[in-house]
């Protein structure tokens, strides 16, 4: 790979990009921008995969890497009628360039979204690609990004000292041994790989393998799940493992943000109607809206942050499920309530001093009117960046100039990249942070804040609250 | 009309409208739109009056053309305590001059709106005004116009030639027998005019005369259309009827987006209790619903392409729908579902390769939230413009910003004009054509885009985008 | 207060603050608000205490006048898990300095929000202020403001007169003696300082001490309040009461928007049911509901203006509420429906000459899809301008952009400052004139207005329509 990574004149990623052209705000987004742009990336949620850094083998190839774990970019093809088989999906087996110069073929249908932002600082800045991905180049990224792939330095661990990642956290079942995060703290290597905690498998009465995740959960702990109070022990017990681990946070990937304050009573009777399978609907999201406050209740006790991140209507479209399975773009964003929806878990918890719980949002008209009221209110509360999709520059734009006012900045944590595609990190990272330069750009320009109070707050938004709101 | 249609310092309409006055993008908006400014107009989505066409005769007075058919107009002016009766809406005789003078002496009202955009663009760019209206213009403004609309180059085959549209489609009730359309057909004139099929008056049990309009329908194709079965066979033989007169598309404008997946037993039962008249409001609202996924089927089969205008409530005010009739002003828009709504109808035929439904939304709330990442992910679904009240400078900018990072521009439509008003088409067009050149002037002027694909980008949304989603 | 008001290079209000930088657009925007700077301040809707101008006592302390009466300052500290005792409040006693130290070490956490501008205004315009407040300027700051407003020039009067107040609308209740505003009129100051009818106390079954406030309201009125008609009429003759001491208007706070339009005989039956305390949840509702239209009713009478606040969960932090009581920043918004809510209220008195209601929000995404369409169509409505969590520049801002383009400038009230904290008024007002000159100076760099238009309507938003709608 003999391309030169300086910046010509056609560069894929121009060193102002993002900012506004306005000569009154550019050269201040910049002067901020470059106090920030090397700061290593504390990355406290994310959905990478720990075994890449345990075994640290090379990436197959540039499909396998960029294109089959991408949702955003399998839902774009097929969106414009490219099978999903085509991609290599849901087929035995595909020619990864064949697959590749499809995308290639279809590159300019990104024009305009975050993926081609990322994709091209990607190509750009670990590939040192300086023409763009296009049909007539499509063999020539192919070749050189597989060459590339191979050499030793592109090694996953390669990648993240490279990539100056300072934590990285993944999202892990209850059931997870953990084995590569453990291999991982036994090597040599010196990475900080976290798990979280995601109970959705034994939490959500919809999730796959509900019942016998419950049971696998008991012989693990030793616990009897089939009971509430044995259920909420193994849960305890689960927690404390992920916390031995290194792990400060859970997640919890709820279809709405309801909770619930059930007496231990009313509580033993719901668990054992829906461990016997014969709940109702409304019975099963009761259940979920109880266990976020049984969740909250162990996050006072043991300290690990909550994160909330509820709202999509998973697998929208049932025949993409049925041939494809879960995760490749066919979750759709819904409506959301928070202000009645929370209530029940803020009327216990909300007061506490040693809580956290971090507030995600598909659904935008919250940040003014929901979100944002809340956090600068409640002493739990702090806002997740813009979430999914709307982890983009005008998404994280309008999150800015719609949450600030009401919740301050300080009520926010900085970034996660919630990403699946490893690769993706350090674009979108930059993004977010060329994206809080333009704005604090924008209020130094009108007077509202001096840059000496821009670069503090920028620094804090980049690290600072990052590792005070998820406890690194 | 005597006056100069050269731009003065005081011309109505600058050269620069709408584009961003910053220098760093102001003359790449300035660039690009050079590029679209003269294209033809295609205008596949509106309410014209094929008749104009069909009879080629002068429009009668100026507030006949301009004042009367406006509903936009008529709202603002009795928003602010004028009279319809003043206007001439529901009275048997009214003096053209004096509603006139009414519109001119008010005419500050409209600053800030579309309205005052498109008035002045036709005032200045077909009549070659200066001079703002104004009460003191009033007569200047009644007297030129007048003269202008009785020339033969003023006609309105002369002006659809003049104001180069390609293709204008009108909006008919199944019912209609076309006539218009056949005449222009017949007719030595080669301007082209479709007709769209609008079923609502047959598949609404709200819509004024629907049993009738039922048995008509049955007349007209000689189907027993008092049976379901007889019924769908009726509007199947209306949409090829429609085909064969050039139609590519049907419309739908539905309180709601609730679609339905009945067996045919059931939609059997139903269609017999609202033919009967005895259903109640969720058993009409169901029969919507399924009728919806009735046409889908029928689209899928015939190619028509289907549009969605959902989440109006029509005649909201009572006292002028009972005094005035409909389409004066009176709908005011109301929150939307489409993730739950639109999934029966998805499930069914959201994957097929022959089916494009284009959506539309009074929810502006939806564009990131459902509707780009829906468009996003179903091969069948493409983004309508902004409809109606968003048909606005704000409106357009506010849908690129929110729909383009998840859709992309590959999944929207380019610009529908939806008018009534014959003379602001050309208005209405350059509008949408202005603002997506200062879209995508501030991209490029942030290195989101280059230039060069900008360029491609903006012919597809005046111009390639419309031709391949509505298959002219 | 020996410090100088001249702007300084390190002043702490910039005279372009908040105005676009770009130089396409300042120019403008200084044009403008050069012209609207100095006018009177009209506040025809807020929360001061009328007993101030009465007795025109000194304000007590910084942190009395500053901190104690302003929900936004304790919401953001309390949000950062300072104790709300720390900050005097629920506290038999406490020491204003020790709690002022809290405020300015943590005074940054305003960054970015409205708060900080007005503080900052008001530190910078009326105290002198130059060094921005900090843990090492707080006591410069405690002493230079307490001894400011220990001097005479500083007395409540003063300042009302100082800051060129034409008019002050306090909110009173139905049962106040309203002696503090009869003790202004009798005095010889002329300021004016006019009440406003709030019945929230005897309308909202919710209101504490309801049954109480009805029994109290008849025995000062000499009706039979325990019926309907006496009640009623009761409520009539408070409304005198009130206009005769200058009101021209009321204001109504409910949760919802809904309204009903009931017969007598089912009203009589439902007052009879919530008097007697047996009402649920539903029937509450419906009587907040069907108040509302009787509150129209009498304004078509009486002329009062209505005005309407809906959408706010009170005391959403029951512990708050339970050790620290009301309005101290527990309140949070809900969605809020306009469309179908007001409908029975517009159906009765929507097209009614003499009746003014103006509507508010806490839900933004109303602001395009139901307000500004009906505002731009029913005459009776207006749209006052954005309400507390969104009285802010950003908030300001995305209103003219999301309203005027339906709704246009005409069917909006300017300005309302809408506050408790009187030293914040000037602030408030000067920070929506720059709004609104930014967003005009837009408007007319985009050629979407002439400059002299924009002077027009920037003086009408200032005063005009101010006085025209509240009919002052």
């Amino acid at each position: 790979m003999s391309k030169t990574t300086m910046l010509s004149t056609h560069q894929l990623l121009h060193d102002d990009t993002l900012f506004p052209a306005d000569a009154s705000i550019l050269p201040i987004a910049q002067r901020l921008y470059a106090t920030v742009r090397d700061l290593p990336i504390i990355s406290p949620h994310g959905h990478t995969n720990a075994r890449w850094f345990a075994d640290d083998e090379a990436f197959p190839n540039p499909t396998a890497l960029l294109i089959i774990p991408d949702h955003y970019v399998l839902r774009m093809l097929y969106s414009q009628g490219i099978p999903m088989e085509s991609l290599g999906i849901g087929v035995n087996d595909y020619d990864p360039r064949a697959v590749w110069r499809i995308f290639a073929k279809n590159y300019f249908l990104f024009r305009g979204t975050p993926s081609r932002m990322w994709l091209d600082y990607t190509f750009s800045r670990v590939f040192g690609f300086t023409e763009r991905l296009s049909e007539k180049t499509a063999d020539e990224y192919y070749d050189g990004i597989s060459e590339t792939i191979a050499r030793p330095e592109f090694r996953p661990r390669a990648l993240f000292d490279r990539f100056r990642i300072e934590v990285l956290t993944t999202t892990d079942a209850p059931n997870d041994s953990l084995e590569d995060i453990q291999k991982i703290r036994k090597s040599s290597w010196k990475g900080r790989v976290l798990p979280a905690f995601r109970p959705d498998p034994v939490v959500d009465p919809d999730f796959a393998g509900f019942r016998e995740n419950i049971i696998r959960l008991g012989e693990i702990t030793g616990e009897d799940t089939s009971q509430w109070k044995g259920y909420l022990r193994a849960l305890q017990a689960r927690r404390a493992f992920f916390k031995s681990l290194g792990a400060t946070s859970t997640d919890h990937g709820h279809p709405t943000a309801q909770t619930a304050d059930l007496s231990t009573a009313e509580a033993e009777v719901l668990f054992i109607k829906i461990f016997s399978g014969r709940a109702d609907a409304a019975e099963q999201e009761l259940f979920r809206a109880q266990m976020l406050t049984e969740m909250a209740r162990m996050s006072v006790e043991d300290g690990l942050v909550m994160q909330l991140h509820p709202g999509s209507v998973r697998n929208h479209n049932l025949l993409i499920f049925k041939k494809f399975g879960r995760d490749i773009g066919a979750d759709i964003p819904q409506k959301t309530d928070y202000v009645n929806a929370l209530r029940p878990l803020l009327s216990r918890f909300g007061n506490e001093a040693n809580f956290t719980l971090i507030l995600f949002t598909l659904d935008e008209t919250n940040y003014s009117r929901e979100l944002a009221p809340m956090a600068g209110h409640y002493p739990c509360l702090r806002l997740g960046p813009p979430w999914w999709f709307h982890d983009s520059p005008e998404g994280m734009m309008r999150f800015r100039e719609q949450a600030t006012e009401s919740a301050g900045f300080y009520n926010t944590v900085g970034f996660n990249d919630d990403t699946r595609a490893f690769l993706s990190i350090p674009a979108r990272h930059d993004v977010a942070r060329r994206i809080d330069s333009a704005f604090l750009a924008r209020l130094v320009s009108q007077h509202r804040l001096e840059e000496e109070e821009a670069y503090d707050v920028l620094h804090d938004l980049t690290v600072g609250l990052v590792k005070k709101a998820y406890r690194l």
